[in-house]
């Protein structure tokens, strides 16, 4: 634990909304915390725009970046042509340790590829991938990976698993959490290729694994910590609960605002109605690590507002403060090593 | 349409829990319905287990058949191996003519080989797929493939959109229903190789295609009438919406039921509480059509009680009456044909 400041770098100009979303997020986030420094990098004149009176707070700082990746720009080409995006200057922050961590909402494969080229990957690690815990019966499961790689081998989704397993053991304090693998039945013969493959080799590593998973039991079973899928599978899964809380939250409130009767049952169910709109509200789960890496990046969704991107800037500050870089490469090495000398 | 009565053969060993479900199922479809005769297939003596007083009503038949295709089993194994199973003489029955659609809760993998073996594809169509209707925001959209293939190139994909619209149109009146193709990102460089496939030969043919479109486009958006992907990501997703929901229903029956005051609101709010309940119930959208064949097959969930396999019940009724199967087949056989005569 360390008692300094911490500092994030903000791609100020990433996600759907940019600046106008980045800059409130940092005012609100900064007011009311008090350990951090953030760094807005990107377009300064357009960054001060969003500034009330043009007046940099205390803690917040701007970092001039000429250049923004748009979202639908090839990784490639961000990655080669763009050297002074708000995303790459971000990160190379962090790569020269101006930075603790960065938050990005911008393009998630040219984030991908630039993270990955600039700060470097865990040793016996092939790619970077998307981890974040979603909201479950009793407690919460962790799910990767939510779309950094869209085809992945057998091979990847070991990966997946060793990372996930040390990242939720750092963050959540569980000593050997446990391991779904997502698929479309508990079968042994279910499954493609890339799934039975996974498979064995989990099933061969120490990690703790309970065997095959299905969609349902990210919510509803209680003995998952962590549910390993491709990125494909994953961002779909995500996107696919997130439209049916949309759904249900709009049907509430339709339901409730009827008439004089309906709205004075919506005051007596007041309470139990902010439960669970906090519980399902997808923004309370904004912030996705992107594990793998040799520096902490954390990805924001693209279409995020103000409050969505504060919780991923709280994200990266809770994976600063507890050391979970350190923790996980320090395990995931023995693991991979372990497993190579086997 | 049809006057005749419509005869519905049932796979009354399929399943998670087999007859335990299945006959309940069909003796509470029967009560209400005046327009089927419903054929149970499988071990009669189990069957009749499960009659109050080891007593038929009219309209319901027990077609003995000895064996039992089980939920792990291997469809090749299945298929080969198991001439008398309940599942496949349910199906042979509606090639025989016998009855005019089956109902099978069983391994969808069997199900799927069997019912291609012994009824046939429809012409230029290379597999079956599973299709059910979601709850929309507005109304409701249809999705396939919902667990049939796992692994599908954008040829299948394209078939996949020609058979969906052309069952839409058929069951819901649409003229062009429109289709999006599921993917993890509006832009045109996002997907797998097998979607960007998909991609180009939808754009290129007859069908009113609307582009790529996201997981939580399936729920929100109002202008899709069915949404494409692969047996695998669509039964992925289909599963963990119906996590979600099932975690929503615990949330608010835990709320509504903590205290008095909570009661009380929940009385009040009971109509409102309902219609989610209705609209969520994966139960009321159990039973989704196996399109692609020459014959009515209807695929319900294996874990469904008796109110869902009556559900499936319906679904099957509802294929036979408007002649979805004759509807589908001709401007299926049309599209393809033109397509090949281009």
């Amino acid at each position: 634990l360390t008692t300094d400041i911490i500092t994030i770098a903000l791609d100020a100009m990433g996600g759907d909304n940019g600046a106008s979303v980045v800059v409130p997020a940092a005012l609100s986030f900064i007011e009311k915390d008090f350990e951090c420094q953030l760094i807005l990098v990107g377009n300064e004149e357009k960054i001060r725009s969003y500034l009330p009176d043009n007046k940099l707070p205390d803690r917040l700082t701007i970092h001039h970046a000429s250049q923004e990746v748009m979202m639908d720009e090839l990784p490639s080409r961000a990655l080669r042509g763009k050297k002074d995006s708000s995303m790459r200057v971000a990160i190379d922050l962090v790569k020269s340790q101006e930075a603790d961590a960065c938050v990005s909402a911008g393009n998630t494969g040219a984030l991908m590829a630039t993270a990955r080229f600039v700060l470097k990957m865990l040793p016996s690690i092939d790619r970077p991938a998307i981890i974040s815990a979603l909201p479950a019966n009793r407690g919460r499961t962790w799910v990767l990976d939510l779309g950094a790689n869209i085809d992945c081998s057998g091979e990847h989704l070991f990966q997946f698993a060793v990372m996930g397993s040390e990242l939720v053991s750092a963050v959540d304090g569980i000593d050997r959490p446990t391991v779904g693998l997502l698929n479309i039945g508990q079968e042994e013969m279910k499954g493609n290729e890339q799934v039975k493959a996974a498979h064995a080799l989990i099933s061969d590593s120490p990690l703790n694994y309970v065997g095959y998973v299905e969609g349902d039991d990210i919510f509803m079973r209680d003995d998952i910590d962590i549910v390993v899928t491709d990125g494909f599978v994953g961002n779909i899964a995500l996107k696919s609960v997130e439209g049916l809380a949309k759904m249900i939250s709009t049907a509430l409130k339709e339901g409730f605002g009827k008439n004089i009767f309906t709205k004075i049952a919506a005051l007596i169910s007041m309470p139990i109605l902010k439960a669970l709109s906090r519980r399902i509200d997808h923004r309370r789960y904004n912030g996705a690590a992107l594990i793998g890496l040799k520096g902490i990046v954390v990805k924001s969704h693209g279409g995020t507002d103000a409050v969505g991107f504060a919780n991923a800037i709280a994200i990266a500050k809770k994976e600063v403060k507890e050391d979970v870089l350190g923790k996980v490469e320090d395990k995931v090495t023995a693991l991979m090593q372990g497993r190579i000398s086997k």
